[in-house]
């Protein structure tokens, strides 16, 4: 047992675990303290990982050589390819994960990492001196010292959970919740609010009707989040969808009166775009019907996951509420929805590298920043983790840019916006999010996650091979061609369009009515999709389909760094650009920034309101 | 969901595990409230089931029909007969388990019993009217139905943790304790006591320097709990045996002073049986070394129990003590130990069949009634599992005697004695132990878990014929004889007297110098045994070697159950009895039983003070 380390990481939930496991990776020796050994990596809410913008979260994480992908892979009972039908900027990989087995793979590999300590216990206060971090203290009364401190506490800072017009502490149900640290973090002059979330009742899978439901299967040819998995899942377990009724709204309209939020017991806001179901009934009163996902929590439990019924009301209401859903209705549930409202810390107060402004080496990551979902928080605590290490080492500070990774995004969003509701990652949050794609992320990330001593050699051999692959197939496009005597009675076949004079393959792949699923039904191209994995091929595609767009993107980026150091007038008059958003137009002229790059970093000016300035100053 | 049930079970530790499958598996519809579904038959200590007294205990609820030898059979990673070179009395079956596939597997098995229902909450009062059992309300404010509930809530009632000189409120390290019922019951009337236990500390197995130690495997020809199971385990983990010195326990020493035992400040007597390493240095002065035995906690999980370091003194003192071991010079700490004082109610209050006197319906198995251990758990939420079924059914109630099971002696121990310190089992609290084997809890039991619905048909086909091959092999070796020349050169061989005349095989194994395990030198003997499996040639030679001692024992039982009505004089004169105990010599004037049966109930008098008592009534 040792009480000095190069880094401490509180709490073990998805942010947590990501930051011990990159710091220990990266060399340091690091101590992860959490409250229950046996909750490390806990999924609370939701058993899926990924969806729309978290999944190229996920791949990230991944790219940069952390774990969640690796995780995700081993545990997931069913994958799928979101928005496939969609850009290639919205494919979004998903995966309905085995609720237990996420949380044992997770334990096993932080196990197996030597660098990582354990302590379980919970940490009440940080000790601090002139404005440094040097070590934190335990409710049992011990105390463990480190230059870098990552803080990840989750739901449980001050945790009160809610269903009715019950509410008691807990920082997830059936689990104490955490004092102390918040009362001194302000005490210290940070700034704290409150933010509330919550989960839907978990049924018993026995109890349901499939029949009435229709069935969601998995991707049939289900790929994985990890560059290095090699064997995607071959079983798979399916979820089902159906749908609430007025009969269903109406009794839970029954409950309004006793529910905690619409009764202002909850002051914390709580995710926009996860409400909980009286939330939706309330806002939307016009719709009479909202999907419901029928999710099952692993592959040996009957329990499931009743997604899009997230509640707080009282227990009576939920269940009588809940049988009224087709297919539920002899549905016995095993445990209620809730809600929780626990602190956070507005996460303005942090610097790029999420150390906190206030007081060096001292870092958060993770839902005490403000955030919502596994993937948010597990992004953060691998930057988090990362940094800490480069702190306790004196290394160069490591981030990300907005045009870099959806990473970069949210922690310049967080940093910079700061927020007042759960923040959630979308696609929208991104400018340039034909570059952050789910098939690139280790185009542009494993390099630097090598370079950082975080990536394995094998990581960067296996991302190298495959662009090299790409770079070849492209080639093999370029450089083969079809006679029109060879395409056409093959364009006629698949019903397309046919050529007058030869081409070589990749004009084929440019055009939108052909692609290389096509390819396979032309027996004179099917040798040269054989040599490349479907990753490669669907890669090249992409490059080759969607080139314009990405130079396109490429060239805004590239701009936007040349225009960093562009001087704005002194006197330069916001109030004339009818165009920018007031509010940009306000901060502007209060901050008066001196160069664009300062501009695009105020809170609320966006990237929008940078291009409008750019074309009134002639550029 | 329902409301409305047959039988309800509060806790999901062992005993209400036990409780809620056979109740559910007899028929009744269960509903099974526990505080955290995530925590379903957690093994609160250390990771090993059975042991001394403790593995016939599992093997008796095999027999019956319960799961806990399925489920340690399932999830073992080392198995071990103990005491194999004492009488057959003494063996004992113990292995150590994967902590978190227990778990596992008990949910799944629950899962898998389509009676039982489950429910996540905090179960906080009892619904009684005139001394009937009605239901019970939830902290959710839910109420539920019944009129039968089994109350097994272990060591959360009230619980309080204790750690050097700190303590707080847990039902287990990072659980909250349970509140309100303890309260409530003592206002129905119910006494209510404390005690303590305690836990060791978990030490990171990479730490370990197993060089220093000695190793203990597994048996090299493992055997298994359940006479279900087939195929005994295969791959084995090692446990490795260390010790404490004079250093360690100097060290130990220094926190004494703050020790919340020796202090003062846990008031709850402790398992004398079971006790903290501070608790043996100090009533043993003289023992300068302990034995620890180094237990993994799993196949995967580098995580270490250390059995025979439970403590509760302050953390830094376990630590600098711990690495004074051999072996754990750089030891790393995962959590401390620590003690937990909790509510239990003195088991005198209940009847035998766990129901309590004050309140019908109302039934209470496991740590609550003041026992310790697992296997006590398990057994009394069997009992009172089917209890709670008979009594919602309104059938007989199900008791089993003294002579039929360890289970008999421990209810019978328990509701007539009383216990004021932690409860355990051992061999000697037995009368009959001879005939309480683990080699036989089938052909005690198995038959009476059939009639009751609960063995299964093939659990009673699978004891059925192994009592009928047992038979069959007894009768070979009667009928199969060895001339003194087929015989000589091989007892020559094996180093025993030879024979002059022949002899039926039967009378090779009455010897005490020879076993089955010689037989197998004998190519004329191997086709016989053959014929049978290992638990076969096991049991008959326990009944052929030991067929004196056992027919005792039956006769002794005979003549205690004839002796059950046997009239005791009115004026009988026990104080000129001087052999008797002289608390049962107070007692007996005191009650002044009317018969032999009455008397031998009697909390005090034991089955020796009962011989003498016949003696002097010239029986
Ligand atoms: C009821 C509920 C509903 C939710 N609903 C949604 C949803 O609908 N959509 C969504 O995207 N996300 C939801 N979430 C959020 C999602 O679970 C989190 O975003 C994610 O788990 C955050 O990860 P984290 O690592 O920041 O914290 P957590 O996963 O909460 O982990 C925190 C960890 O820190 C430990 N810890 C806390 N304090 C201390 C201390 N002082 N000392 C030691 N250890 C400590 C805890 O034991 C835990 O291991 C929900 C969460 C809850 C609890
Ligand atoms: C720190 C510690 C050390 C121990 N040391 C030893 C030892 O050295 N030797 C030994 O033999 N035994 C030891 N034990 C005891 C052993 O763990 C217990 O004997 C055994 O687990 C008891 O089983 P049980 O089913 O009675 O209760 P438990 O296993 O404690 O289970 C109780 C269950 O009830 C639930 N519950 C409690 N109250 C409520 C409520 N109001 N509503 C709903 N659910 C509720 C809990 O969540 C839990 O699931 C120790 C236990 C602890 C906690």
């Amino acid at each position: 047992m040792q009480y000095n380390y190069d880094v401490i990481v509180v709490g073990a939930g998805h942010a947590g675990c990501e930051a011990a496991n990159a710091a220990a990776k990266m060399g340091s020796s690091v101590l992860l303290i959490t409250m229950n050994l046996q909750t490390i990596a806990q999924m609370s809410c939701n058993p899926a990982m990924g969806g729309v913008a978290k999944g190229q979260i996920v791949r990230e994480i991944d790219a940069l050589g952390g774990m969640s992908g690796i995780i995700s892979d081993k545990t997931m009972i069913q994958f799928r390819m979101l928005n496939r039908s969609k850009g290639p900027a919205m494919w979004s990989p998903r995966c309905q994960s085995d609720r237990m087995k996420f949380a044992e793979e997770w334990r096993w590999a932080l196990e197996r990492n030597t660098n990582v300590d354990f302590w379980q216990d919970s940490v009440q206060e940080l000790i601090v001196q002139n404005k440094e971090l040097k070590g934190v203290k335990t409710r049992m009364g011990m105390s463990f010292y480190a230059p870098s401190v990552v803080l990840t506490n989750g739901t449980f800072l001050n945790g009160l959970i809610h269903i009715g017009e019950k509410s008691f502490g807990g920082g997830r149900m059936a689990e104490p919740n955490a004092q102390g640290l918040t009362e001194q973090l302000v005490s210290l002059g940070f700034e704290s609010g409150r933010m509330k979330t919550g989960t839907p009742p978990r049924v018993d899978g026995r109890s349901l009707n499939y029949e009435a439901m229709e069935e969601q299967k998995g991707d049939e040819n289900p790929s994985s989040f990890s560059y290095l998995t090699k064997e995607p899942i071959k079983e798979q377990r399916s979820c089902w969808i159906t749908h609430t009724n007025e009969k269903v709204h109406d009794v839970l309209r029954k409950g309004f009166e006793k529910s905690p939020m619409f009764a202002g017991r909850i002051k914390g806001l709580g995710p926009r775009y996860c409400p909980s179901v009286e939330d939706k009934i309330n806002r939307f009163a016009d719709k009479n019907s909202h999907q419901i996902f029928v999710e099952p929590e692993g592959w040996e439990t009957v329990e499931i996951y009743v997604n899009g019924f997230s509640t707080s009301l009282p227990e009576e209401i939920q269940f009588e509420a809940i049988k009224l859903i087709p297919g539920f209705e002899k549905a016995k549930m095993f445990r209620p929805g809730y809600a929780i409202e626990y602190d956070y810390f507005p996460p303005t107060q942090l610097s790029p590298t999420l150390e906190t402004k206030l007081i060096s080496g001292l870092f958060f990551a993770g839902q005490i920043n403000g955030t919502t979902g596994y993937e948010e928080a597990a992004c953060q605590g691998l930057m988090a983790g990362i940094n800490a290490h480069q702190h306790t080492h004196q290394l160069n500070p490591f981030t990300l840019s907005r045009s870099e990774a959806y990473i970069g995004v949210l922690i310049d969003d967080l940093i910079n916006k700061g927020t007042d509701e759960p923040y959630r990652m979308f696609t929208s949050r991104a400018e340039f999010r034909t570059l952050l794609r789910q098939d690139n992320a280790d185009e542009r990330l494993t390099e630097k996650g090598f370079e950082l001593g975080l990536a394995s050699q094998e990581r960067l051999d296996t991302y190298l091979q495959k662009k090299q692959n790409v770079e070849n197939l492209i080639q093999e496009l370029k450089s083969n061609k079809l006679k029109p005597t060879e395409a056409n009675p093959w364009l006629e076949s698949i019903g397309v369009s046919s050529i007058k004079e030869g081409a070589p393959l990749i004009n084929f792949i440019k055009r939108s009515d052909v692609g290389f699923e096509h390819f396979y039904k032309n027996e004179m191209l099917i040798p040269i999709l054989k040599k490349y994995s479907t990753e490669e091929i669907e890669q090249a595609e992409i490059i080759i389909k969607y080139e314009s767009y990405i130079d396109k993107e490429r060239k805004m980026v590239d701009k936007m760094k040349s225009m960093e150091d562009l001087q704005i007038p002194p006197q330069f008059d916001y109030d004339k650009i009818k165009t920018l958003s007031t509010e940009s137009r306000i901060k502007l002229n209060k901050l008066r920034p001196q160069t664009i790059g300062q501009a695009s970093r105020i809170s609320g000016v966006s990237a929008s309101d940078i291009s409008i300035l750019l074309l009134f100053m002639g550029r």
